[in-house]
């Protein structure tokens, strides 16, 4: 994917994760849990307690480690790990499930001569199974040894289940003539739909910087970044029962605080949510069998609830879809989608455009030919933008097509 | 697909389809709107005027055709032809396309001696292209010339889309006394879902019966077996701007006129719904590259509203339709799209089936082994049966599964 333009004040660290920020540490390995025996366990670990924050599924079959991290974070705003494990879900677990999630927060704990109320868990995997304890034990004992600065690739292989790539990024910038650095790494593919409230997408996603921000404040700047990336996303319309993104900032940076408003907090914002976007677009692009990156833009809906049902019927048509994986311009199928959306609009006076060119006009077909047409949704990349042309609300979706290769993952998938 | 025993008071007619009760005609001709030389036009006559009741889509691009039929039965419940095209929508084709969707039934009306208000059209197909009146025209000489008693397998033919075979049935029944028909015919197949209100579900459906009744009566019973019908069917969540279902009710059968109660009405209602419900299960077993036919049911949900949309949030998850199409029993992603669905439950609180087996009570693993759950969903139907065990209502869906062949069908599907 490309990257827009930076105009801002903050740089991409090359190489960079989770561990670019001062005083972070992590680790990734093989507890066995994978048959593949592909690493299967993350630690992420602050040398000094961070304030934390985060957003988690809405789904009522919310999993165990969820659970626990709602729990956690509604008592006390500030933690100093998370272990993660790929492989089970721990979701449908009941309450030897939520049992074995405050194990691992408290077997990582001990190993790390922390409070267990400092550790937090996340899990991604099969659901309904019960956490294979001796196996997470000894998986723990590892992760922990394990811990280094270098670690965040590590850590970001091992957070995988049928992603194909690791996904992780950082930036830093200067904040009262400190620097400050933004690390964050993160899972999809598969399960990805925005629920167009926090919390969201299905993902796993984990943020850190060492900025000094209090608590407060660094919510509602995951709550407005929320809304400009993971909010965005969709891949296959279902959401999963194990969505979780967390941010800590530890304040290792020992920049004067971030004030409530001002260019510092601006500053910050964007690099963050640079971050959450990047995250965001890497799950789009690392989709199940995806080969097209396609974002839905709704213009001048009646209200913001018809701009964001209308992108989203169009995003999870799987009739668009497949015309997308497909290469074909059917704007039929995208009219249809938008059509039974619920949005209200008037037929005769909605326009769409494949990039810059347009396809329909006033309800119709523009003219422009279908051999130009198709150039345009062959791309890896394209824009659809629908203009209702029925009030003043947008919203912007990011999303992909559906291959054969979708259907084979997901036909075939176990663990 | 088994058939229910009939314990009602009618009989299937071997070989039946519109042409089953009195007084119908119909052809299906070759009028080379389809490039791959298929019979493309179909025309359905009744020798005296039906009356004509409707449902259609509610899509906001609705076709041309659909505003026609809309219009006409609006001024008038009565009809006495329609005639179909496939291979072109007609939809998104603004004024032009409406005044040629008049000139169809215009031109139809004078081959056949009839006032133009007493034709309908209906269209599937491509979206967004005018219709080439010249081939059309000829369509509807040959399609005349054609009428025929024993038509109505070159009718349901030449309706056909992705279909892969033609979908009709006929039913006889006593009504006092007098032997009283009912014949349908439908295509189906793509963009199927249900949206739970009248109009409902992609397709294009023609029912005929040779009853006396009054038209009110007859649209209150076309409303009843929607609800248990076609409203009950999903394919991949999309509706079309094209659904169109007519019914056709000439009183060739010269029964005492049907009562708005009794024993009479109940019976000719049995004998409708199953017509609808054959039709309706007969497009889903037919949905592009099905493999399996999976009845959806929830029970016990805390309002009718909770229990459409969790069994919708089911039958429509990519997930579950793709582990269905693996025979994989991952139960885990039915909880998961139920817990995403809106309904409102205690997760603690669920059980699931498949059939009449236990996979999941009280939120977890019921037990039985993954063997035995794998033999079940490896079937090509079966039943999931979700209980909410939140309140009193229950609601029922038909769907199936996704398979590669349903990708490449709708990547490649051009007319």
């Amino acid at each position: 994917m490309k990257e827009k333009k930076l105009c801002h004040k903050f740089k991409i660290i090359e190489k960079g994760g989770v561990c670019a920020p001062l005083g972070y540490l992590a680790s990734g390995i093989s507890a066995g849990l994978k048959l593949s025996g592909k690493p299967d366990m993350s630690l992420l670990y602050s040398q000094k307690p961070a304030c934390v924050t985060g957003a988690f599924t809405s789904s009522l079959f919310a999993a165990a480690p969820v659970i626990l991290c709602r729990e956690k974070i509604k008592k006390r705003a500030e933690a100093q790990a998370v272990i993660i494990n790929s492989g089970n879900a721990n979701a449908c677990t009941g309450k030897k499930g939520r049992q074995n999630a405050y194990r691992m927060a408290a077997l990582t704990a001990d190993r790390l001569n922390l409070t267990s109320d400092k550790v937090l868990v996340a899990s991604t995997g099969r659901i309904g199974v019960q956490l294979p304890m001796k196996m997470i034990e000894k998986g723990i004992e590892k992760a922990v040894s394990k811990l280094s600065i270098d670690g965040d690739a590590d850590a970001a292989r091992a957070i995988m289940t049928t992603d194909t790539k690791p996904k992780k990024i950082a930036v830093s910038l200067n904040i009262y003539g400190k620097s400050v650095k933004i690390g964050g790494m993160a899972k999809g593919a598969g399960m990805i739909a925005p629920q167009l409230k926090i919390p969201h997408a299905t993902m796993l996603a984990f943020i850190t910087t060492d900025v000094v921000i209090n608590s407060n404040l660094l919510s509602e700047c995951l709550a407005e970044g929320l809304e400009k990336s993971f909010n965005r996303i969709t891949i296959d319309g279902d959401m999963s029962t194990n969505d979780t993104l967390l941010l800590f900032a530890n304040g290792a940076a020992a920049n004067k605080k971030i004030n409530s408003s001002g260019t510092e907090l601006e500053d910050f914002k964007k690099a963050l949510f640079f971050v959450m976007e990047h995250l965001a677009k890497s799950m789009v692009l690392d989709g199940e069998g995806v080969t097209k990156f396609v974002t839905v833009k709704v213009l001048n809906a009646a209200s913001k609830n018809a701009a964001e049902i209308c992108a989203g019927a169009i995003a999870n048509s799987l009739l668009c879809k497949t015309a997308w994986f497909g290469g074909d311009p059917n704007w039929g199928r995208i009219l249809a989608a938008a059509g039974y959306s619920g949005a209200k609009f008037k037929p005769g006076k909605v326009s769409l455009y494949y990039d810059n060119t347009p396809v329909v006009q006033n309800g119709m077909d523009a003219g422009t030919s279908e051999k130009q047409l198709a150039k345009l949704v062959k791309l890896p990349q394209f824009t659809v933008t629908i203009n209702l042309n029925a009030g003043k609300h947008s919203h912007e979706i990011w999303t992909n097509d559906i291959s054969y290769e979708y259907v084979k993952i997901n036909a075939d998938y176990h663990t």
